[in-house]
Parts: structure tokens; C-alpha cells; sequence
């Protein structure tokens, strides 16, 4: 369980409410999710969150299925496990399935190796890596 | 400088010297990068990681410059300012503008606060995203 | 369960009685919690983490509510449930409300997001910024 | 420098000049800092962090000196130089003095010690920790 | 229950097949862990995965037990449970005692906290520390 | 520089001045080290960690030189340069070549790579590894 007793649906009003019909109409689905209801212990957050997510998650130079697996990739790497599977469940919603995964999860794996070993022995950089901007 | 005198290519022979030379003329780069002059420094290493990154990062069902966006919020998760620095360089190489990397780094901060956020307040998974295998 | 056998109290004498004495004293309960239980199993460290949490979070310039909602702070950032839990609790005994849990969970979760957003870009520190001392 | 060309401040126009200024009259400093002068490249990043920290950090149940700190622990705990000097530097104006900070410090190295403990252990939760929703 | 629906045993063919009978071989031991068998929905990351580990886990300069306490360290830095306890039984079985595991957990520790420290407060490299190529 | 003003040698007394006597003697070296110089802004905390450093990383069931591996393993791991320079350069003193350098980069890197994996994938611990205790 939470740290913090979750905002049940029934017990939602004002600025929660609106939150959560936005939640379950943007998403098509019939509950909102605990983490939603945790947020809501404290509306701000709650309200800032999803105002965010919603437009950082919208279509753009980066198609949808792309942004979940990147945050899968963001999850695994912080060993998040309710984002882990919250954005796992969402890109396999969008078409990922186990041969995109397995190779998501190589590429994840891999530069988290590669990322010890270049720290590990504090490896310069290549001034031909320096000017991308 | 690194924590290893980095073997430099003239002083590069057998599986070094063959690793060098396949590095060079699969990314097109008249140079070895700073990172495979010093993994030389342990020759199975330098083998086995370049052999791994020559697999993982081929064409399959994500393309190279997905991929690459990954190996980029890995790094950005990870700060490892190496990895950054190259894989944000081969992005950019694979067409990734300032648009592509302005979403990209905003998912990346977007879920790095809410791997936060659902780690503080131990969120429980919703039994919805349990079952996506 | 644990990776080793936890000593239970019963179990106790010497110097992991005595710090399982002063534990349930100072902290006015009336069980010792796993932790110790755990770093018991090599009284030295055992012995050195208790004299060192007892210093560390005595009141000071900071008290000790600041005190252990930096600590939640940090372990929310590291995930670690145990510590999550534990400091989370020992805070609401302390007084912090859920308000206040929002906006120590806000903070936390903010800047785990502007972390990676300045690692992910490389942001070069402003000169402003680096006479603190 | 950072891996995206910055926008300077005579170059911003529209909603990032409105942001620029908004940062120098909010702060009172007569500059805009290289965190913001990046997220510039990709606008409505800048616009929601720079609107997201303003509302973040205002004072509320906890206190502006509380929040920076709180802001140095977590940039300490993932290693964000950029965020580190900044935090502090803002702490150091809000009032942090070496002993103040001293403790932080502690505090934030302490508990990083102990989440690895309780995590390379797996201690179980005590179930006195279980409920403090 | 893992994001993907495991490969078990009898379900396995081909290039899977080849890697479990190598696993139980060089193990000895009856069964193969969820690891492997979650990897193999990915047969090239089970592949290239258990040969990396077959290669850097021989003995060598260090031997296996070290290098199980070794794996056992970093994986309580990154908090992955399956780690922690897959390569504390491996120890365990090469030799490992609570007074080993009691001292291996203390330089964990010591060495998360003074990590943060030293990132904390940005203290910089000593010269004399430069030179270990 | 760091985010305080190290306190110099010179400008030590009391129980500063005996920690910095210590630590030139039982380091052998004729200089102290910017951490401790850093540390000493805090003086319960420069003591407090000296002595924690000195009584952990004393000959034990684990020699030094395993020791100060295991301290470079969890400072490439989190990516502090003070650290992994430090203490490569302490565990090149006690007799770490290349090679072992080399195979101890090898496990960090490949446990880095696991780790994300399996909880990437969130694995199931086998109950084979549930009982160490």
C-alpha cells in the first residue's frame, strides 16, 4: 500500500474530479489508476503531472510508441516497477510486442553497461563529440 | 585522462588491431574513439563489448536512430557524460534535430519524475498492468 | 526475508544487546526494527551505523523533521522501500502532514526531472554558480 | 557546452522572452542561466519546467531554504553538477551557512549508506512501517 | 510475474535449447532461473548474454568468488532484488560467510555515502589522483 | 572547487588538525586529500567518516586490495570521479594491474547490464535463491 491513503473516486470533487474524468476519457478506460489517486492527496501536483504528461506524451517529431518505450527505458534504468509496468502495459497497448521489447530491453541493457565502463575508467571525450549543438 | 594508458593505434595488433580497423570502417570515421582505445587496454573486453554494440544496435524492429534516442536516455538517466556526448552525436548524425531531441529529453525528464514519484509514495501496482506478457 | 539469518533479540548479548537496549530507548518502542536485526549479523557495522544515525540525526542547525524528510527524499531518489517506509513514518510521527509529504514529494520529483534534463543536455555550469565556498 | 546550440537572450523572442524575463524579474538577477537559455530550444519544455519550479518552490507548508535543500539532496544523490552548484548556491542566499549544509550533507551521505544496506541485505519491511497512509 | 511470458524449458528449441543445457551444465545444477528464461523471449540477448557471463565470470586475475561479491556490490548500488540474491547464493556457495558478506555490505555502504559526499560538495580531484594510466 | 572552502592545513587545529595527523600516518602520504580537507568544514563529520573509513577498510575477512575493487565497483556504478580516481589509485598501490583492472571493469560492466535487465523484464526471484540466510 501507498504511503499516503489514496483519493478514491467516490470521494473525488473539484479539481480531482475534473482530473480524473480527463484521465479516464483521454485514456479510454474505466478506473483511474493508483497513481493518479495517490497524487491526489495533493491537488497541485496531481493537476500539474497529468497536465504535463498529457503534452509531453502527445504525438510530435516522436511518435507515441516511441515516447513509451523511451520511458521504459527511463524505468528500467531507475528500477521503477509501477512505471516499469505501467509503460510496458502502455506500448504493448500501441503494438510493441516481445521482439520490439527484447530489443528495447538489449539496447537498455547495453548502455547501461557501457555507461559503468566509460564512468568506470573515466574515459574522455572525443572532441569530435563535443560540437553538437 | 583516463584511469588506463589507452592502447593508441600504432601500438594496436592482432584482435586490437582487427577490432580498430572494423570499428573504423563501420562508422565510416577515420579515427578509433577514446572509449575503444581504452576497453583495449583488456582485449576480451574490447571484443566482446564491440561485438555486443554491433549486434544491438543493427537495423531490426527499432531502427538505428531509435535505438540511438534510447542509448541517449539511458546515459541521461545514468549521467555519463561519454555516453551522452557520442550517442547524441550519432542521433544527430541519423537526422535527430533540435525538435526530436527537445522530446526526447522532455520524456526523459518527465519519467525521471515520476519514477521518483511513485518510488516515494510506494505506489502499488494496478492489477490492470500486471498481466502483459 | 532477508539474505541472512536476522538476530532476534532473544539471540542478543554484548555489544548487540546493548545497542538493541539503547535502539528501543532512544527511539521509545518497544521491538527492535529488521535493519538492526540485520546489520547485527556484523556487530561492528552494527554498532558504528547506530552511533553514526544517532549523531547524524540529533538536533542540530536542522531538526530532525527536516532531518528525516531529507532522509525520504533521498531514498525516494535511490528507491529504497525499507528506508522509504521507515523514514516516511518516523516523519508523520514527527509531524509532517500530507500536505507536507506533497510538497516534499513535489521537490523530489522536480528535480530527479531538471537532474536529467541537465545531465541529458550537458548544461555548462554559470560561472554565477560555482563561488559557493 | 551543452549539446544543443542555447538561445541566447538577444535572440529570444515570443514565449521565450516572455519566460526569460519572467526568470530575471522572479529572481531579481540580471541574467538568464544556461539551464533555461537550453530548454529554450525546445519552448514549451521551458515554459512548463520554468512554470512547474516556480510553483514547486514557492512557500507553502514547507519553507523556500527547506525546498533548496531538499533540492541539493536529491541532485547530490544523482550526481547533477549542474544542480548541485545552482541548489546550493540558492540555499547559500536563502541563509545555508557551512554548518547548516554540514548537516545536510551527513544527512544525505548517511542515507545513501544505509539504502544500500537495507537494499543489499533486502531487509524486510517491518510492518510498524506499513501503514502511515 | 515478468512483462513476458517466459520460454520454460519444454517449450525450448534450437539456439534456446542449446544455451539451457549449457546453463544447467556449467551450473550444475537441475532447473534454469527465470533470468534465462525470460531472456530467451529475446534469443539473441540470451545468447550473447550468457556467453558474456560464461566469459567474464571464469577465473582470471580475480577469482570467481570476488567476482560474485563484485556483482553483489554493484547490484545493491542499483537496488535489483533478483540480482542481489541471485549473486549472494552464488557467493554464498563458493564460500561466502555472514563475516564476509558483513564486510563486503560495509565497503558498500562506506562507499555509497562518501560517493555522495564527494558529489555533494564537488570536491576536486587531487592532482596525485590523475595519474593512474 | 568545491561548494566550501577546505579548510588548509595550516588553518587546522583541534580535533580537525589530530584527523588530518592520522590520516597522513596511516596513509603514508605527505598531504591530505581534498576530501578530508572538504570534510573538515564539518568536523563531526570529517571524524565521523575517518574513523568509519579507517575501521572498514582495515585487513579483515576481505584484504585491501578486494576492498578498495569493490569501492571502485560502486563508484563507477554511481559515477563519482573523486571516488573512482581515488580509489583506483589506492587499489593500483596495493598491486591492481591492468588485467585485473580490466576484469573487475568487465563484471561492473556486465552486472550494470543485468541488473537493467532483469528488472527491465521484472523477473521473478527463483525461490532457489530465497533462502541464503
Amino acid at each position: 500500500m501507498a504511503t499516503v491513503k489514496m483519493i478514491e473516486e467516490k470521494a473525488a470533487n473539484g479539481s480531482v474530479r475534473e482530473v480524473y474524468d480527463d484521465i479516464k476519457e483521454t485514456r479510454g478506460i474505466g478506473y483511474v489508476p493508483n497513481i493518479w489517486k495517490t497524487l491526489a492527496t495533493h491537488p497541485p501536483t496531481l493537476k500539474r503531472i497529468w497536465a504535463g504528461i498529457k503534452s509531453v506524451m502527445a504525438p510530435g517529431s516522436l511518435d507515441p510508441l516511441t515516447k513509451e518505450m523511451i520511458a521504459v527505458a527511463v524505468s528500467s534504468t531507475n528500477n521503477c516497477e509501477y512505471c516499469i509496468r505501467s509503460h510496458t502495459a502502455a506500448a504493448r497497448k500501441l503494438g510493441m510486442d516481445d521482439e520490439m521489447l527484447g530489443e528495447l530491453m538489449a539496447v537498455v541493457g547495453m548502455f547501461n553497461q557501457t555507461n559503468s565502463l566509460a564512468n568506470g575508467y573515466q574515459v574522455e571525450v572525443d572532441e569530435q563529440y563535443m560540437n553538437t549543438g
